[in-house]
């Protein structure tokens, strides 16, 4: 947890989790009670917060001080708000791109995505706010750094995201094996949102529907799906190349 | 190991490394000695393998028989030998495309590049017999399989496999940051064989100053480069786009 920031103390976590700052991990020690200890755990789960019960010497070594069994892990990465982010980008990009993050569950992944996000230009990332990879160091690692500059909105559900850009004039393009144009026959130069799936499930039907356009890499052997950061990389160098050339 | 093929006992891990098959691990028992053990680490030595020195428990662990305290594993890639790769797709492929990798290292992105090949049409890819990341079951599992059916030879330094698909009438293609025109301003239609470099170094400037062209990826944001993965995939979809559309 080298890059996160660490609290603790059960009233301290109580706090953090009421401020909805990001939390990433929750330990609690294993066979612990009291009151404030099991309002605690009432809060994380109205929270979906899910807590990691673990012996007391592993919270001694998390945390140098007096945790009182619960000790949490903070990201460095502060989410901001989903309109605030989108209103900014709608106002200051000449051509807004914007990257929707359907239930990218690994941390490599994730942090691939952003960095390769920060070389092409999308002036946002949106993910969900449960069910995706965390912002942890090695995402952060992966990204070079880009998971700390480049802004990352979380939403309940990645549908409302749709609806919003929809609203604002943001055509949303979902990247699917299942489509049946080529990437090459989307117009890129018109403000973008790229819809990117899941790397077990792809994207998810219902968000499928409500996409303006599909579109697929050509796949020209046997093999029916790429590494998700190498398509995402591929559809965003693909506007790149529409874009600035 | 679970992917690999063990090999155990003295004289077979000698006939084995005679025999040049692809070891990718060699496990010696600490303390051993003996004269065959001796010749043994010759060999190793010789043939620039450099062997874990461990403790009995484990080479029990890895090997189910009597192994004389030598374990190795194999690679259930069998490397195919450069000329003959070459020359079956230079007399088979319609426009060939060879993928040189200048000491890619991490064994994920070697998996996810072997992946990427598969799907897009890439005919073999070469590597150097040193330095590079093995074919262990992490690349295998990453690489979807296809690191089992695609054609991967080996060769002592790439600038021989550079100067011999020169002369057979194959273009070289550097894909570095450093380069000064776009990828979108090549012409991939012709043969081609492009080559990536390593995650921290890029491809080594002996090389790059044999290569018939060099290309870079537009980098739009403060980071400057990309994951290698990521990048080579965006190299090998432009290649599809001019072929393909």
């Amino acid at each position: 947890m080298d890059q996160s920031q660490i609290v603790f103390g059960v009233r301290a976590l109580i706090e953090t989790i009421e401020a909805k700052r990001p939390i990433t991990k929750v330990y609690l020690q294993k066979g612990n009670s009291g009151e404030l200890f099991k309002e605690l755990e009432q809060l994380l789960r109205k929270n979906s917060i899910r807590p990691s019960y673990v012996p007391i010497e592993k919270l001694n070594k998390l945390a140098k001080g007096n945790h009182q069994g619960a000790v949490a892990a903070i990201s460095p990465v502060d989410f901001r708000s989903f309109e605030t982010v989108v209103e900014a980008v709608l106002e200051t990009a000449k051509t807004p791109l914007f990257l929707l993050l359907d239930q990218i569950t690994d941390v490599r992944n994730f942090g691939a995505i952003i960095r390769t996000s920060e070389c092409t230009g999308v002036n946002a990332i949106i993910v969900p706010k449960t069910g995706a990879a965390p912002i942890n160091s090695v995402a952060i690692k992966t990204s070079a750094g880009a998971a700390l500059t480049l802004p990352i909105a979380q939403v309940d559900h990645i549908k409302d995201a749709v609806y919003y850009l929809q609203a604002s004039g943001v055509q949303v393009v979902a990247a699917t094996e299942k489509a049946t144009q080529d990437l090459y026959e989307v117009n890129f130069k018109k403000p973008t949102a790229l819809i990117m799936g899941s790397e077990d499930k792809g994207i998810a039907s219902s968000l499928l529907k409500l996409a303006d356009y599909s579109a697929k890499l050509p796949m020209l052997g046997k093999i029916s799906s790429l590494n998700v950061s190498v398509a995402c990389g591929a559809f965003l160098y693909e506007i790149v190349r529409q874009r600035h050339t």
